[in-house]
């Protein structure tokens, strides 16, 4: 035993590290095809067993993918880029058209969605300044690109605000939810977004689709009104593969 | 074997979700003591090594903390509030303040610092707009609160512009490399922040003192002079347990 540094980290690790190094390094490119675990073994000198752990902590980061019968793949999944400013300008919503659109050209889809009315969780309410037993409009979405879940939104509005809208509708028609708010005389002025990272729930990575190893973002956006009343609070939780989140703002 | 998603996740972390479920709902608050291995145990009915891997993993994620001899506690840090938009506002390092004092009352201090001549790496060298041959001054520096390391920051600038001014010592004066620069008529006037999420490598964890299963944002920060031309590049690295980011922003 060496003892130091190196033999406190596993053997596993310290190849995927040294594959990591080789993909940021451009040794390999996305798209490419990894060495197999019937390669790394003997390159190593580890177990077949060893060097497939190495591959899957790849495939576990969303830095590689696995396809069945043919290889690891280093990833070649281009990640979202949103501009957090630019796409909550009125002049996007105001327009009619939808957030998303802010960010690129490759469109999000919403392939599930529930509006419910529920008595929301505490600190949602605190946030909303909801009094005892007054509910909220919940709206659970999850958005996907070319069909791979990259994220899950459930926005919490107060119900009696929004009530007879199409906000408590599935289909908000054109602008979404902040047209409509605004149609109500409530339209956002001021938005705050607070970002942590974290791993993500058994039922996070469940519902995304990915491993329970890998982090997400989680997202908490709060919208203001003119009179400086919270009008919706947003909680999001984003696949940390799929997104780079930009803010670009003057000094 | 019952099959379905239940079994599919291992006993420990299915204890460790309904214990953090628990911290969710306020069961156990910041520095209460969580029950020990031998009590989780028999409550589960699984052996003491599985109870233990349910703590280390609440510990791992930051979310509890081992005291030797003591137990295992809720985490009592309170993370840092870190304001994107307005610690960056001119009048902040224009009076001469470090951007640092404008998150919160709590002040972080470098406890590690190395500034050096470099060639950079090739996606920097491309951002700064260096020429083959060119180099950085590279500011490399540990953020602690409380003597917890929270963050690394590896800032990069162009050598021929700051060269000969204080931005190339260890100690930048009042208002830090933001003044200077404005002293040498290449002030800031534009941020774009960039941040994505992922698993520390084993050298960030190592730095930072943490697991290395518990993420890290990594933000990397790039400032506009005047003329649009690229005057630094900050590459950080944050202790997700340690930080909340919050942008605030109009309509």
């Amino acid at each position: 035993m060496a003892g130091g540094k190196g033999s406190e980290r596993p053997r596993y690790l310290q190849i995927a590290d040294e594959l990591k190094a080789a993909i940021e390094r451009g040794d390999y490119r996305p798209g490419d095809r990894l060495p197999g675990e019937n390669a790394l073994a003997p390159q190593y000198g580890v177990a077949v067993m060893t060097a497939r752990r190495a591959l899957r902590a790849l495939t576990n980061e969303g830095l590689a993918e696995s396809r069945k019968g043919a290889g690891v793949f280093v990833q070649a999944f281009r990640p979202i880029r949103r501009r957090g400013i630019q796409r909550l300008a009125r002049d996007q919503w105001g327009a009619g058209k939808s957030i998303w659109s802010a960010d690129e050209d490759r469109p999000l889809t919403v392939d599930q969605v529930s509006v419910q009315e529920v008595v929301p969780p505490t600190h949602i309410a605190e946030m909303l300044d909801l009094g005892a037993g007054e509910t909220a409009c919940a709206r659970s979405r999850r958005f996907v690109l070319d069909g791979r879940p990259v994220m899950l939104a459930t926005s919490y509005l107060p119900y009696a605000l929004v009530e007879g809208s199409a906000i408590t509708q599935a289909d908000t028609g054109p602008g979404g939810t902040y047209a409509r708010l605004a149609d109500l005389g409530h339209g956002p002025v001021r938005f705050r977004e607070e970002i942590r990272g974290r791993l993500p729930t058994a039922e996070e990575a469940a519902t995304l689709g990915m491993s329970p190893e890998r982090p997400v973002l989680k997202m908490c956006r709060t919208a203001f009104d003119a009179q400086q009343r919270v009008v919706e609070v947003n909680e999001m939780t984003l696949d940390s593969a799929s997104y780079v989140l930009d803010y670009e703002f003057d000094a």
